[in-house]
C-alpha cells in the first residue's frame, strides 16, 4: 500500500542510517541530530529529515533523535529485527572472506549453507560457523528445503548467471552480487551489486589532475 | 569552480552509469536511451538525463545516446581515462581477492603494492601482478616516494585507523575501506565504504514477511 509509494533511492539509504546510529551507540550516544548524521554521512540534514518523514515522526525540533529508538524504528522497517537465512555460493578467497565476516549476524542475517563447484573446496569446514561447503548441485534444493530467500553470489563472471537462475528458480528474491556481471533476474528479484570500481571512481572526480 | 557545484549523489550515479554503459559496449551496443539506462538500473530516465546534464549535452532528443561517446565522456569527467596507482593494505582473504581481481585496470586503478603486518603475508607474492607483500611499515614511505594518491583497506577493523592515518599522512586523498568502521580522516579526503549488510539490508524491505 502507501510504503510502494516511497522511493527506492530513499529506501537505500536507510541502512546507511542504520549503520551510522550503530557506530553511534557504539560510542554510548544516545542523542543525535539530522545535522550530526549528516554531517558523517555527507548527506545534507534536510535530506535525512525528508527520508525519515516518509516513515512517521521519528524525532523533535530542537532535541534531536533518540538514537536507540531511531535504530529500533529503522530495523523494523527494514525488516531485519528478524533474522534473515543466507546462501552463499563460490568459496574461493571472497566467498572466504565473506563467511569469515562476523558482521552479517547481528544486522539481520545468517549465512546457513556454502556452495561451490570445484571439487578441493567442497567438503571442508568453512567461515566463522564452520559450514561443510556443500556442491553447487545441492543449491536449489537446500534454498527449497530450508525455504531461504536471500542469496550472495561469489562465483567468477562466467558462473554467476547460472547460479541466479538456480537460485532464482528455487525462491531466492533477493540476490547480494560480488560478480562483475549485471545478472538477467525477473522482476520481483531484487540484485545489489558490489562493486570496488564504482567506489573508486565515484572519489577520482575530487582528486587533483596529476 | 562550475564543478564543485555538482552535487555528490549526482557524481555517485556516474561510475553506475559507466558501468551499465561498459555492460552495453560489451554486447556490441551502439545507442542507448535514458529509458533503457533507467530500467537496467532501477532508476527514472528524468534523473538520468537530469544528473547527465549537468555535464553538457550528450544526447539528442529521439535518438537516445551514442554509448562509446557518452561511456568516453564520464571516463574524462571522473577522470578515470587515466590510470590511478593504489595501495592495498590487507592481504587476508578479502586482500588476496581484491589482489586477483581482475577488473580495476580497464577501469583506472591499477594496485601498485600490497602491505600486510603478518609475517607469515610479508614476502610473498600476491594478486594478478605478483607483488611482493611488504610490511605496512613500509606503507608511508612507498606512498610518498611513488605519489600515491588512492588507497584500499581491508584488514581487521581495530587496524583501519591506523592504517587510514599513515595513508593520508603520506598524501593519499581516496580511500576504498572494506573494514567494518567508519574512518575518521580530514575534510579534503574522501572515503567510500564497501558493506555488504548496506547491500542485503536495503533490498529485505521488500521481501515478504516470513
Amino acid at each position: 500500500m502507501a510504503k510502494r509509494m516511497i522511493p527506492d533511492i530513499v529506501i537505500g539509504r536507510l541502512p546507511v542510517y542504520l549503520r551510522a546510529l550503530g557506530f553511534l551507540i557504539a560510542e554510548g550516544r544516545q542523542i543525535t541530530s539530522s545535522q550530526e548524521l549528516g554531517d558523517r554521512l555527507g548527506i545534507s540534514s534536510a535530506q535525512i529529515r525528508k527520508d525519515l518523514s516518509h516513515f512517521g515522526e521519528f524525532g523533535k525540533q530542537g532535541t534531536g533523535y533518540d538514537i536507540n529508538f531511531l535504530y529500533e524504528q529503522l530495523r523494523t522497517i527494514l525488516k531485519v529485527n528478524k533474522m534473515w537465512d543466507v546462501v552463499l555460493v563460490g568459496a574461493g578467497n571472497l566467498g572466504k572472506a565473506i563467511a569469515d565476516y562476523g558482521g552479517f549476524k547481528g544486522k539481520g542475517f545468517h549465512i546457513q549453507a556454502i556452495f561451490d563447484n570445484k571439487e578441493d573446496k567442497v567438503g571442508k569446514p568453512m567461515g566463522i560457523d564452520n559450514l561443510v561447503v556443500q556442491p553447487t548441485s545441492e543449491l536449489g534444493e537446500t534454498i527449497k528445503s530450508r525455504g531461504i530467500m536471500v542469496g550472495i553470489i561469489a562465483t567468477p563472471a562466467e558462473e554467476a548467471q547460472a547460479v541466479a537462475r538456480t537460485m532464482v528458480d528455487a525462491g531466492v528474491k533477493a540476490i547480494l552480487n560480488y560478480a562483475p556481471i549485471t545478472l538477467t533476474v525477473p522482476s520481483n528479484v531484487r540484485v545489489q551489486y558490489i562493486d570496488p570500481v564504482v567506489g573508486l571512481q565515484r572519489m577520482t572526480y575530487y582528486l587533483p589532475e596529476k
